[in-house]
């Protein structure tokens, strides 16, 4: 084995943000399209985004939850009519004026001056509006309610500055859009997406996240509350994994979904929309990448485990590639996380030591190396991505008996995936620091190159004016608020902001 | 029961067209959305899309191709590479022009002047450019191809006349793109894909089809050979359900996909694309629809089974209703086509007759109707769908014990399968023609409203001009050249357009 303490070329401690574009490369997770702020997902991060859908997509049919699939275009006039909404997204939407080319006069091709749309249409970068005028027809009675849809969709939101997965023009998300006959049914909904979020990163992606209220200022545009999966980056700053919203009835009275209550009267519903993207994706990165690539959670690896055969170009290969055709057939035939075994036998030609490489970078969680003497000696040696390395890199590698592999393999997987999760857990607590007055936050968060984590604070929970007061504070700081904790502890003490009587806690941090 | 005899208002052989219609909103398939040529999809109809999606996609990894996903946008100058490409799209393609929306002048919004793109973007209508750019980057040498990748996308085409499911300005589908070295190896991934959409079409949608290459006036823009699957719908028309082209080197010289063969030459690569789409829905609404509406086969059908309990509002339903969740947990257990039972026990209130009526719309292959005399007695009573319904309407409930039922689950079911599709290519046979000249061609489809299906006739394969004059002798006809069979099949007899010897035999038809 070669003694390369580091597989890429900068570390996580000399450049967060440039160790994460390399991990997104050297793990061919995605690249650059050529088009303005979009991505091409390349097949490992293609396979990881089909794990996570498949994950939350049962999910949210458990909850009762139908899928269905609703316009990639909204007219100007569904979209104008809920003036929040579109005063937060006007200044990003992609804008289709057009529907045919011609040759221009100076060659090349130019939209057709004939075929210039009546009303343009809006890319979607969002779909309340157009799933709420079906909503509108779809609702007519109490009995209608609740009405729960979800779609997998694109969608395009304008971003100037682009980042692989976090921030890109385009991206892939699910958008939940129900709607409920009162106040107390949506917000029970809109708080089961926003656990079912919180479960879902803290299993699947062992992913440890803060579930909390945002701030007003912070609100999705349009809704009554918004609340948020917030997870802590090895950096420090903060990633806001998921959102859940309650739209109280702004949308319903935008696009008339009303129905007839028991009594016989007209009420509109109340609605509610939650989402998770592919920035999940960039959160996972962040959290488990280390100095040689990403570390892929084994529940949403497309392979779990990668059987690699010292091939050597000679009649031996034949008796090893078959000792190791039987050990895949073995573990594709067990169970763990409640599924079959992904295992994949990389039969590709190219030297062993840059295939394993690959395989490192790319973060699957077990490597199985193979050689004629293995094969022989009905042996494997199985390297641990999540263990990888020590100081004598050779010891990473385990020698078992193949039969005891095969039967320890599902353990393995499923140690993993927890060790993975009690690590970043472990850091994240570490990293979070109750802190009492304005000049102590200043002083955390004094140090501009590094992120210390985040700093838990109590605060009066002023609005309007005293609130952006606040935000503007902070923004000083480059700091924001992320969210209030939901489990509605008692606090004591004055807020840091105003030395008024606090009334509840609240993350504040450097975010993404 | 109710001794109506169809659920719906219009029959097939009455008006096709307005069946089609009724079906696809009766069944609750889909429903025009407000925006210009989009459908909104329902939950059924979706559900139908998911399970092809999903037996579709375990194809298509079962053939090494690897999912990603590219942009939805593609700038003009990757579009206005490929010259014919460009000009069999360039008519129908949403034009992205602006990046912002400001408050206009007269009220509502505008697209902001100050926020126009340099240049345009176009709405994908497919992915050649965007994915040959990718590929460009990523073939370098002889060793990188085959290259295999997917994408399952929404993709745009700005039709004029618009139908739900067979003709809509977005749509979704999976499009494959392969490159390889040589046009031997790029030809049997061109046919392995036909191959694919044959096998599945037969077998998951019970839908029998013929492949074929299509005449040379039909061919995708910019490809050297097309091939489709053809189907035969009930009125006679045929629809093209799946196509594979072998694009040759023409998008490859035109993106640059070139590679070091192992003599050191730089070589432009040979490439393919395949792709169907929700227009497969279409396909099987009118392949298999009856009088009552949409019968689904059991392969792709959301719900396989769905137990209607009979309740009465009574203190009586609390056991039939225990009943029928032992019953529905019994089925679920159960494996029928390879996969667990799709299973549903509908609590929803409500009169047993209209739900009943609901699922037989609906098409779910078997429903069970189960009243508290049956639960008291162990029994169900089932209705198998694709055989409903004979003169004496309660004879096709059949009275079985519960465990009965239960052991010949999965037996029902792959019947149901399998008569489908029996049905349907009993119809498509005795409704393909041999005709030996044009005049009997003429005559064949003498009768305008009603389409006597496909004819098969000897043709000597003209080209350019000659292929023009034969195109528009059949356009006079309403008539289309559907494809060649890949048979091989030596033919005999003359050219029914030119007299000259034939060469091969075609399928003529009218279409969707």
């Amino acid at each position: 084995m070669s003694a390369i303490r580091h597989a890429l070329s900068v570390k996580r401690e000399d450049d967060f943000a440039q160790w994460y574009q390399e991990v997104v490369s050297e793990a061919e997770m995605a690249e650059d399209s050529g088009v303005r702020g979009c991505m091409v997902i390349k097949p490992w991060g293609y396979g990881i985004w089909e794990r996570i859908q498949r994950r939350m997509d049962d999910r949210i049919k458990a909850a009762g939850v139908q899928n269905c699939y609703f316009p990639l275009f909204i007219p100007l006039s569904y979209f104008a009519k809920e003036a929040d909404h579109v005063e937060g997204f006007a200044k990003e939407m992609a804008v289709v004026t057009h529907h045919r080319l011609i040759a221009g006069e100076k060659g090349g091709l130019v939209p057709d001056p004939e075929a210039k749309l009546e009303e343009p249409l809006v890319v979607r970068p969002t779909s309340e509006t157009v799933i709420g005028a079906a909503m509108a027809r779809w609702v007519q009675s109490w009995r209608d309610l609740p009405l729960m849809v979800n779609q997998w969709a694109n969608v395009v939101r304008w971003e100037m500055r682009t980042r692989m997965f976090l921030r890109t023009a385009e991206f892939l998300w699910q958008e939940g859009h129900t709607a409920h006959a009162d106040r107390a049914d949506a917000m029970i909904e809109t708080l089961r997406a926003l656990e079912m979020y919180r479960d879902f990163a803290e299993t699947e992606l062992a992913m440890p996240v803060m579930t909390g209220e945002k701030p007003e200022n912070e609100r999705f545009p349009g809704a009554v509350a918004t609340y948020s999966i917030e997870a802590m980056m090895q950096d420090g700053k903060a990633l806001q994994a998921g959102t859940s919203h309650y739209l109280g009835t702004g949308f319903a009275e935008a696009a008339g979904i009303q129905y007839q209550d028991r009594e016989g009267g007209q009420q509109y519903a109340h609605t509610t929309s939650w989402g998770v993207s592919t920035r999940m994706i960039g959160g996972l990165i962040m959290t488990h990448g280390d100095d040689d690539g990403l570390r892929v959670p084994p529940m949403v690896a497309p392979h779990q485990i990668v059987i690699l055969p010292m091939l050597r170009d000679t009649p031996e290969d034949d008796a090893l590639l078959a000792y190791c055709e039987d050990l895949r057939r073995a573990l594709a035939a067990q169970q763990a996380c409640g599924e079959p075994v992904r295992v994949l036998l990389d039969k590709r030609p190219g030297k062993a030591t840059q295939k394993r490489w690959a395989w490192v970078k790319k973060g699957v969680p077990l490597i199985l190396e193979i050689g004629g003497r293995d094969a022989a000696g009905g042996m494997v040696s199985m390297l641990r991505r999540d263990r990888l390395w020590n100081e004598a890199a050779k010891a990473n590698f385990v020698a078992l008996a193949k039969d005891d592999f095969t039967a320890r393999a599902a353990g393995e997987l499923e140690d993993i995936q927890t060790s993975l999760y009690a690590e970043a857990a472990a850091r994240r607590d570490a990293n979070i620091a109750p802190i009492a007055d304005f000049a102590a936050l200043e002083a955390f968060f004094a140090e501009d190159q590094r992120y210390p984590g985040w700093a838990e604070v109590i605060w009066s929970r002023p609005s309007g004016d005293d609130l952006e007061a606040v935000v503007q504070r902070l923004k000083a700081l480059k700091l924001t608020i992320r969210n209030t904790p939901l489990d509605g502890e008692a606090v004591t003490g004055s807020c840091v902001f105003t030395g008024q009587p606090g009334v509840e806690r609240i993350y504040v941090a450097r975010s993404y």
